[in-house]
């Protein structure tokens, strides 16, 4: 009942945005009472939250278990590029980009996504480091990898009222080569 | 009285959210009365846009004016991204990133606001080639371009809710160099 309520929440947020979405909704989309659901979360905040970091998770083991089938040698790169950029054009970055503009001028909230974002945020980034096999011990590597997250927000971020997925082809293919470049260069 | 509407409601965005903008409040922040305000703009939707677009107007020229200052030689690249990684850390862009998310699930705003972020898009797209000095007939240099741009509305969204001076500075040294030397490499 509670992973239905969850992700309930998310297609909610997905759809109807985080001021479309309230407590009754999500109950009468996932099929259960107002008294459970009340029970497991008291508070949109606490509802909305959760939902987000349920998903995180369920969708970082599917990177991991995508990137069991990531190919070696040269076409590596652009393949875990392709990975992290379809995770942030996925269902699950739409709805935390909900949460995320909502607490800014939200200061309750904040204090719940603040920290959420920071270990989906990190996690993502070890995960890269060791998709990528690069070493962060090396000048300029971990600016790199950070600088690589940063543009599959911003494309993320493109795509959301405009399909973008041409152009964003092209991107991921022209960073791969430089990236694959400047890694190999700063290899220790 | 016009300017003042408009520069109201980009601070009521950015404060509130568009969530918490409503054209009464602007009108009281403008000190513009509300059958004034109704004769300009009778929407909450036509206000809105209308804002972000003459921000991104007033914005523009700004750029254009700043770009005059800016170095030659080594340290121009990592100047020009220092400008942009500004730009879209700026409340124009906070308010934009409003309207953007709140028009992803309303269509009646996405048919204003989708044009709006299109000629922007591509104007500060000219624009940076232009400072970059980058051909673009070269393969992989528009790519570049668009990622560039990429890299920095995703450290601008990174910033709203986080203060990221510090590693946002890094990882833009660290794209200049990468940058100079990829664009040196493609050169015809």
């Amino acid at each position: 009942m509670r992973a239905r309520l969850l992700e309930a929440t998310v297609e909610c947020l997905v759809e109807r945005g985080f001021a479309g979405t309230s407590t009754t909704l999500v109950s009468q989309r996932a099929g259960v009472s107002r008294g459970a659901q009340l029970h497991h979360f008291p508070t949109k905040d606490a509802l909305v939250v959760a939902a987000v970091e349920h998903l995180s998770e369920v969708r970082r083991r599917e990177l991991v278990a995508a990137a069991a089938a990531l190919p070696t040698g040269e076409q590596r790169t652009r393949a875990v590029l392709g990975m992290l950029a379809d995770h942030f054009t996925s269902p699950v970055f739409t709805a935390a980009l909900e949460l995320w503009v909502a607490a800014r001028t939200d200061p309750g909230l904040l204090d719940a996504v603040a920290p959420l974002e920071q270990r989906v945020g990190r996690e993502t980034h070890r995960l890269t480091v060791e998709l990528l096999g690069a070493d962060e011990h090396a000048p300029g590597v971990r600016e790199l990898v950070q600088a690589t997250l940063d543009l599959v927000r911003g494309l993320g971020l493109a795509d959301t009222i405009t399909d973008d997925a041409r152009r964003r082809s092209r991107i991921l293919d022209e960073w791969a080569r430089v990236l694959d470049t400047a890694l190999k260069e700063r290899a220790p």
